[in-house]
């Protein structure tokens, strides 16, 4: 019943989205949502031709509308060991890599591979809700540790020291050292100077799961092509019991089709560099616009620039409000009056804070912190009578 | 840790055909596979121009890359009730249907979502294996009832009162009588006369899931675009708690691709009667072939010709053979020999018997049966000098 009330409690950004979505009403104004990391509504936003392309010559090929092996094609898989690899000290095989049906089916693996009896998870917050919905579902006890805002959104390495104990990651952690689940959805999409490290580096210390997808990089979160690997030069998560495992647990899952597996090698093959970094080159556009507009927001504050992904947490500043009660009474109220869909910290485990997605074509985007604005000075102590 | 043992010993059918693949060695013969019930390999299977070219406009429109709901979208849900609905005698909504990846993420949202601690489930011997695989995985104990070969396979209801108890599907059950999922992955594919009945024409006096894909009739399996379907007209899963937990687990499966989901109502309307007719004349003509050949050797015997889907168990006379010890043994030494691939029966429940998979161009058929046959003529008692 505890596990009941759990899972009914959370509520995914999705979930979030769609309840604000309901109560919109004003139908003379256009909806802007910075709510979802989905930057493929705008058209400035698009894939490569060559991703398209691969993916419909693999279709009408006629020759890939069979199974997959569950674990995926190995030639699906290779290109992924070969990808990730290019950022690390050491290789991969296919045999590292399993495709799941985008980065989501990618954390079930995970969750549920390292879920015992008893287990517990630490995980970041704010974080993603998916997560904790998964370690619902997968009986595994939740413990947080904090990222800081005062310290650039650093872990707080103190509190995952005192929050793990024998039982984290349960029987898992003891017999393998602790392994860290790396989700490098974002992976590569960092701009504004600092690098993209993937946390597979590292695996020779520790062992690494790394997640991710085409989904943000190649701006496809709808291919639903992501996948779970094992970087881990040790091999503690090649015991032969351990792969069996997670084998058998691909036998259940369904996967993605065989015909999109098979266009991947070809995508990655092909996209130019010229695609990412004229991606890199918009979202730091937008993350640009969204840092210097909110900050002329009273209300609002956001302490940093965006270096990477689509999205920033915003702090309210609820003392310069009138009658806006919380972070949630915030979202609602924008969504009602502005036609303007933000999430409420509190969905990503940060009360009072805000989520702007930024990765928005930029008039949208600039419409949208215009009326933010607007919306913020009618609910502000003090109207300011020139709005 | 019985759990573990449970699940390690567990094997799919792809499972068992890649250990059978893996110790073929004579690389002159051509192998053949009557393991997967996967036609498309065939070229005389083919689904149809219209599917493909859908896809294919959705994917080229680059509208579709970005996200779907996580339950699906809208109009594909939609699409599904009404084609569902056509062989009922209610209606379904949009509501009632989950889109999902493939028939088998349907029957891990059945199961998770009728799991309960201490909950069981029945299921049929011989049955489909990723089902007993799943159960394990999501904690429910199974318990076996047979399918009667002397009695076509009809379901021996007097075990199934035997070994449902209070516990059957837990509290779930007690709560909403006793739900039944029905696996229609075959559905339509039924010929020789017997209609197919879907389960939910019983909806009102027991409430159904019924599970369902694209995969079998439309000859896409690699596609995996499958459903999990409330027909159910009394509304026991339509309580708002178990929508939600529906929904919740749907946020945390990842689920197909979007422009696959857009172009379903679009394949489900213009697929020609004839192109199913097509489907099911060769599927009978291969049958037919099927029956007549393997009762021809004496080792074998097929106790009645196929009805409908794509496979059909055919009983090992072990007494009639030199040195065969079991099916598991028959299954190897054919793969070593003849490089022709079937299952054995013990891996969907029922020990000395076969699983033989027709879904295949007859040409194959002929090929491969012929090769059973002599196979089994050298491991008899007696040598027929003329092979």
């Amino acid at each position: 019943m505890e596990q009941e009330a759990a899972i009914s409690s959370r509520i995914t950004i999705k979930g979030t989205i769609s309840l604000l979505m309901s109560i919109i009403e004003n139908d003379q104004k256009r909806v802007i949502s910075l709510g979802m990391g989905d930057p493929s509504a705008y058209s400035c936003f698009r894939t490569t031709v060559q991703a398209e392309q691969a993916v419909t010559s693999a279709l009408q090929s006629g020759k890939l509308n069979g199974y997959a092996p569950t674990a995926g094609l190995v030639m699906t898989r290779k290109a992924i060991a070969d990808y990730l690899a290019r950022d690390l000290p050491y290789d991969l095989t296919a045999d590292d890599v399993y495709i799941t049906s985008g980065c989501t089916q990618a954390i079930d693996v995970a969750l549920t591979m390292l879920a015992r009896p008893g287990a517990n998870i630490l995980l970041p917050r704010p974080g993603f809700p998916i997560y904790e919905l998964t370690a619902s579902f997968r009986n595994l006890e939740i413990r947080h540790y904090d990222l800081l805002p005062d310290r650039n959104w650093e872990a707080d390495l103190g509190a995952i020291q005192s929050l793990a104990d024998h039982n984290t990651i349960a029987e898992t952690a003891k017999k393998l050292c602790i392994p860290v689940i790396a989700d490098e959805v974002y992976g590569h999409l960092a701009f504004g100077g600092t690098p993209f490290v993937p946390m597979g580096v590292f695996g020779s210390m520790v062992p690494v799961l790394t997640l991710g997808s085409l989904s943000k990089r190649w701006i496809v979160p709808g291919w639903r092509l992501g996948w779970f690997v094992t970087t881990d030069p040790c091999g503690t998560f090649k015991q032969p019991k351990v792969v069996e495992r997670i084998m058998k647990y691909c036998d259940t899952l369904g996967g993605p089709p065989t015909f999109l597996q098979a266009a991947v090698p070809q995508i990655i093959e092909q996209t130019d560099e010229a695609f990412y970094t004229q991606t890199l080159e918009q979202l730091e556009h937008s993350a640009d616009i969204l840092y210097r507009m909110t900050n002329e927001i009273p209300a609002l504050h956001c302490p940093y620039k965006p270096q990477g992904a689509m999205a920033v947490m915003v702090k309210l500043n609820l003392s310069v409000l009138e009658d806006i009660r919380d972070d949630i009474d915030f979202c609602f109220k924008l969504a009602k009056e502005e036609n303007v869909i933000v999430v409420p910290g509190v969905a990503v485990g940060l009360k009072n804070w805000l989520r702007f997605v930024f990765s928005v074509d930029p008039p949208s985007l600039q419409e949208a912190l215009g009326r933010i604005k607007l919306f913020s000075h009618r609910h502000s102590k003090i109207v300011h009578h020139q709005y």
